[in-house]
Order: structure tokens, then C-alpha cells, then sequence
């Protein structure tokens, strides 16, 4: 968690604590509809992130539960990310925002 | 807007171009759970906004048709802000955060 509101009895601010840095909400989403997803694969599709910045959000989401990381070569040792019953369990945050883009935006 | 994602075929970016930056979700929530808001009570709401920041940021939800100011008193000159029926639109988005908050952080 990079930044926090500090607003602990209100549970917008503490779930925006998790998911609310810039680009998370994006990652989540090509998990949701992409399924496992690699490094570079995040990086193709969210242009303008800086590797630094995509470690750090994927480091932070994985200390938060939504995310693991699986092996899934040994040679090359290769990694992708899975999204967690945590992670799965913002479904509905993610359909109430693709809802409200494809009406209003 | 102050960043936009740039993924114009995509609701989920789209939305968040418009309420994804920082303390934007929770100037919606205060007008939510408050109604009416001046400069002031957003200030004290949110401890640890800049003024400059949260100036910038109801300027642009105002652009984007989010809020309306209105003038209450005339001497001194004051105004407050409202929701409208666009930024209404946005209960189901600050529901599915408050429900993920509630019920997994």
C-alpha cells in the first residue's frame, strides 16, 4: 500500500487504500478478462506504464491477497499472475465501472 | 481530466479517466452521504488534501458534469456544491466500493 487516506472507519477509503493507486484497477480487469496474465503481457496492453511502476503495483496487490504468482517454466524460469477469491471477489466493483463508462462516458 | 489512460475502447479506463484520480472518489462519497458541500467542509473531511488539489479536482468533475456549484448566500458571496444527475449515476460504483471495503479490508 503506497499511499493511504488514513480514513479507517470509512470502507470506500479502505478499500481505495487497496485498489484506489493509478493503473490497479487496469491490472485487475486483464486478469478478470484475460485470465493469467505474464509481466509483459501487462505491459502490451497498458501502454504508458513504467516497469517500475507495474512491479510496484503488482508487488502491492500480491502483499494485499488479490494476486499470486505461479511458475509456470522452469527453463527460462518464466512467471504469471493469478488473481485470488480475494482478488475475484471485486467483480462487482468492476462491473458497476464498465457499466457506468459504457452509459455515461 | 488531468491523465487520461488513453484506452478510449475500453468503459472500465474511460470511467476512471473521469472519477480515477486521487480523492475524487471521496469527494463523491461526502456529497453522497452529506448532500450539499462547501470548500470548507471537503477540507475538513479530508485532511490531507492540498487546497490547490482539491480545487483542481471539483473543477474537473464540474467540467465533466458530476457537480454544479451553487451560490447560498450573497453577502458574503458562498458557494456549495451538488451532485447531478450524472454524478447521481455513480451510486452503484461508491456501493460496490463500500461493500468490498466492509467486507475484505
Amino acid at each position: 500500500m503506497v499511499r493511504s487516506y488514513r480514513q479507517k472507519n470509512c470502507p470506500v477509503a479502505r478499500a481505495l487504500d487497496i485498489i484506489g493507486e493509478r493503473w490497479t484497477i487496469l491490472l485487475l480487469r486483464d486478469l478478470f478478462l484475460q485470465g493469467p496474465r505474464r509481466f509483459q503481457d501487462f505491459q502490451e496492453s497498458l501502454a504508458g506504464v513504467a516497469p517500475n511502476t507495474l512491479s510496484a503495483r503488482l508487488k502491492a496487490m500480491e502483499e494485499q491477497g488479490l494476486i499470486t504468482r505461479r511458475v509456470y517454466s522452469d527453463h527460462p524460469p518464466r512467471l504469471e499472475y493469478h488473481l485470488t477469491d480475494k482478488g475475484k471477489s471485486l467483480g462487482p466493483v468492476l462491473k458497476a465501472l464498465r457499466e457506468w463508462g459504457q452509459r455515461h462516458c
